[in-house]
Parts: C-alpha cells; structure tokens; sequence
C-alpha cells in the first residue's frame, strides 16, 4: 500500500464473479480500474455474496471463477501493491453493517428502487427474496464500510447510491450527535461504452457472443471473422457504413487512431469486410498479447493470485472493523467484548 | 460449562434488554431458564439487536439495561457455569448467517408472518423496516448458528419458528447435499402464565402496574398496596371473588401453598382486602429477599457480571464461527483467507 493512500481519495468498485472475463468488461471497466490503481485508495471487490442474490442455486461456479476473475484484473494492469483487492466473503462486517442498517432502512425505499420491480418482471417472483430486495442495502454496506468516497456507476446504479446516501443521512442523523460516522458515497458516473459482441447485441457471457481474455489467439480470430458487419454491405466494392458496424465500433475502443482510415476505406469500398476482419483480429490480438502474456502467468500461478487476494482482504478487515467499531460505538452497542 | 452438555439437548432462549426486569419475567420466563441451566445445554441470548428491529430510534437505553438484565437472571438461578450467557451483537456470524440465508429466503415467506401485518397496523407504517421484515430471520440465525435445536415459545411465536424451520429445509436442500448442515428448530411451546400488573392488566413495564427485581421492600408494598382487588368487595365482610381478583392470581404463582387458604377466607368474607394485602406484601418480600440479596451483589459488582457475559459470548462465538465455516463450505464460499 502506498503510504500516500491516505490522501488519495477512496475509490470503490466490484464485479461479481459470474463468469469469464471478456473484452467489455476490458474496455468497459478494468482500463478504469488500472487508472484508479495508480490515482487513488481504490479497493475492489469480488462481489461473491452479491452473486447469490441471483445464482443462489448454483454457487459451485462461482468459486471457480473467483480466480480467474482476479487474474484478469491484475493482468489489465490493477496494481495490488497500490490498491486492494478483497473479497466481500471474508468481511464479516459487511454482513453485520447490514443488519444493523437493515433496523433504519423503510422497505418502501428498497420497494420502490427501479431495478427491484424491473428485475422480477423481466425474471419472475421467484427471484424476489429478502436478500434481493436488499441488494441495494448491502451494496452501500460494501461502500459505507470502508468509508468510501466515490464509486464508479453506470446510469442504472444511480438509484442504488442514491437510496444508500439517504440511509447513511439517516444513520448520521440518529445516531451521529452531529458528527458523520458514515460517509456518504458519491457516484462517479461513468459513461461506460457500448462493446458489441460478435453478433452486434452487447457482448455479455449470457449472449454467447463474448471474446475472452482466456480465448487463444486463434479462436479471437475465428470469432473476429463470425462477426456481424453492415448487412447492405455483401462483397468488397460495396460502400459500408461504420455507424451501424460492430465491428467498426470495435475499431473505436481498441485501436482509436485508426479508425478515421478504416472508416474512409469501408464508406469507399476499397475495403471489404474480410479484409477488415482480419486487419482488426490482428490488432486485437497485438493489443491483447501482453496482458494475455500476464493473465498466462496469473492462472498459472494460482498461489499467487490467492495470496494477493488473501493480503488485500486482511488489510480491506482492518479498516471495515475500525468502522464498526464507530458505528456501534454511535448506538451505544459497544462492549468490553 | 459441564462435561457433559454435549449429551444434553441444546436449548436457546433470549430476551430483549428493553427495561427493568419484573415479576412477570421472573415467574414466566426466568424461573424456566433457571431450570434449563442445570438441565440442558442452554444458550441465553441477550438480543441487543433485536431490541433495534422498534427501538432503533433511542438506543442509549439498551446497552444501559444489558447489565441489570443479566444480573436478574444470574439472581434468578441461571447458572453460567452450566449455561452459556451471551450477547447478540458479540456473535457477528449470526449477521454473516442472516446475509447468507436472505439470498434463499422467499419475501412471500416474511411477509405472511402474522406478526409483521399485525404490528404495522398496531404501531403504524414507519415501523416497517426492512430489518422488521427480516425480524423472523435474524430470529432463526439467533438459533441456528449454534445448531439450537429446542426453543421454548409462546404461542405467538410458532409462526417465526416454522419459517424458520422452512428455511432450514430449503438451505440443506439447496446446499446440504443429502447432509442436514443445519438443524431445524423444535419449538417446546409454554403455557407461560398471565402475571396481572398492580392495575389487574398484563405486568408490563410500558403499563407502569409492574413490580420489579430492583424495587426495594417498601415500594414492593407499596404497590401491593395499591393493587386492584374485586370491585365489588368493598371492605372485609364482603365476599369475594378470588377467581377475578388480579391479586390472588399473584399469590397464585408466589406460593401455590397459600392459595386454598386465602380463597377460602377471601369468599367467606373473613379476609379483607387490606389485610390480604400486608399478607401478600410480606409473602412475596421473603420470597423475593434471596434472589434480591443475589441481585444487589451482582448490581454491586458490574465487572463479574461483564466477565460472565463476556466469557459466554467467547464460547458462544467459537462455536458459532465452525458452524458458519460449514455453511460457507457447503456454499462453495470458503476460501484460504
């Protein structure tokens, strides 16, 4: 840990384990989070309590993918020696923050959180347990007990934070004698770009349209060239519009400078879409070998990755513990236990 | 703690530190744990986080009555050196466990629990937190992170304990694998008695009619005194009817010896109220004076009763964290950290 962490702002951002790790969350998300590494006390977390408010009736795969997740972070370029990273899991008191916010958070707040009534519409009442209505409650409780600042959110986790500085409002409020024992977090918000995936929807594991960080370079390729082009472009000679390529919006996030050239050459039709597919799968490829090189490195080094998990969760407890300490300390819960 | 408490049944009981402790607790409650500590593997809860689920706006008062709330029962016979006394909010994986169960936890199953429906139209929307709705759940981790396996309840109680039960299922189902990972609860049910207040209505601090374990002598009979008795035995002579009388209903409990007697003399009309009352002044004082003189020395002596607690909640706790590294293994959640 840099000794100047302390005056650093603190960043706070989790994934959940639920699967390989692909280019979106590449360009999505890690690039930031490599920034954020080396500008600031930013803690991530692997989200392995938030995966079963979905998938709690599969929870094998989600040890699985702890490791790999991790490795894929560290060989985006997430610096442990600078930030940390932790496991929500092995922070018992997440867990105890949330019972004890639980006792001053309305259920018509959690009720009326846009993604809860969304998500059981989209997924059905099977979903809606008590640990999914309180999705929004744990997540402040990640943030709130490391006293985290910001945290980097898309649109739709606005609301989220939104409600988790209201409960932390209330808590200071009840129990803080004018001081602020809890920090609200702000968000930052991000604006997160669109990553296809090779069939032009978003790309998501669950679309089976995703390229891995774990895809060899030969399979990066071949999924490269199953990609969805411009549909009114049929054979080179044909003028292409970028604007609705996928591939094109690939271009974009990989290799910027580039793009100007690519676009005249597909509008003209001096580039047809075989020849683009195979430029763009070598750059991609060129621009994934050497964190491909580190994440090789990480999984093949399993002890590693889980002592640097290991280290970054101790030192994520030492802080959580004196917070609650505060925080109990604040509703005259202290005792000489 | 006895050598051979891992034969005995293992029973867990709690009470909330919400007030001075009372003849009602002592004759209901307490006279039963105090059997329980010499009889069984006993677990007595003090629930300073249960006591947020409608406390949570004025919490100086809680930790103010954990102390005096311990040394009545210690008074009253619990036994430490048989029994465990532990404190809640010492136990942090009763939390974890409530975290991890809320993910398999149906709201459907929370929310037609008699009590929830009833207390909101009882005490009015604002006590409807999401910590109230999950007041049957914490209950149940209460139990089961020590694989409590007896729970002496009143009636109004059975409904919390059968969801519990039903989570129970449904955990060892989802994760158990053929194993029972944790142990459904048995409810022993009481016929705990009514014990009238000195206004003939339920002793019941917020009814200000009780008799407390604190109270000295004088004001023992005092309020004696100034029990309501038949109305319509208006002075000695007149008959009456021990059968209404909230008065000979604590003789009753105090000493069933004396009950033929006095109701005999009471109808007959030879007894008068006054004079019933002196009676059962002095009756109760003597038999409150020993259990009194325990309570004046463990009042004197707070760090004994501390180290008690304290002692409690270290063993309470050990067994609590194998009992959550079995929930997490089954999980798949357990880590090297």
């Amino acid at each position: 840990m840099s000794s100047t962490a302390a005056n650093r702002p603190r960043v706070m951002a989790g994934m959940r384990p639920s699967g390989l790790v692909h280019l979106g969350h590449l360009v999505g998300v890690l690039t930031q989070w490599a920034n954020y590494s080396g500008s600031a006390d930013a803690f991530f977390e692997i989200a392995d309590l938030h995966a079963y408010t979905t998938d709690f009736d599969d929870p094998a795969k989600i040890r699985d993918a702890r490791n790999e997740m991790v490795a894929a972070w560290l060989a985006a370029g997430v610096d442990p020696r600078t930030s940390t990273i932790f496991l929500q899991s092995g922070i018992p008191q997440i867990s105890e923050l949330q019972v004890l916010l639980a006792m001053i958070t309305p259920l018509s707040w959690l009720e009326r959180v846009p993604t809860f009534k969304g998500q059981i519409e989209a997924l059905g009442q099977q979903i809606a347990t008590y640990g999914f209505l309180g999705y929004p409650l744990l997540q402040l409780c990640d943030i709130a007990i490391f006293r985290g600042e910001y945290v980097p959110v898309g649109r739709d986790q606005v609301a989220h934070l939104e409600l988790g500085r209201e409960i932390v409002r209330r808590f200071n409020y009840l129990y803080g004698d004018g001081r602020e024992i809890l920090i609200e977090p702000q968000a930052t918000l991000s604006e997160f770009p669109d990553v296809p995936g090779i069939d032009g929807r978003k790309m998501s594991k669950s679309y089976d349209n995703a390229i891995f960080i774990s895809d060899d370079e030969e399979t990066t390729t071949r999924k490269v060239r199953a990609m969805v082009t411009d549909p009114l472009k049929i054979r080179r000679g044909d003028p292409g519009r970028p604007e609705i390529c996928p591939l094109f919006a690939l271009w974009r996030l990989v290799n910027p400078l580039k793009v100007d050239g690519v676009a005249a050459e597909c509008r003209s039709g001096a580039l047809g879409c075989v020849q683009d597919k195979t430029d763009f799968a070598e750059q991609l490829n060129a621009h994934l070998r050497p964190l491909r090189e580190r994440y090789t490195m990480y999984r093949g080094d399993p002890a590693l990755v889980e002592r640097i998990i290991a280290e970054g969760t101790a030192r994520a407890r030492d802080i959580a513990a004196g917070v609650l300490a505060d925080v109990k300390r604040a509703m005259k819960l202290t005792s000489a236990l």
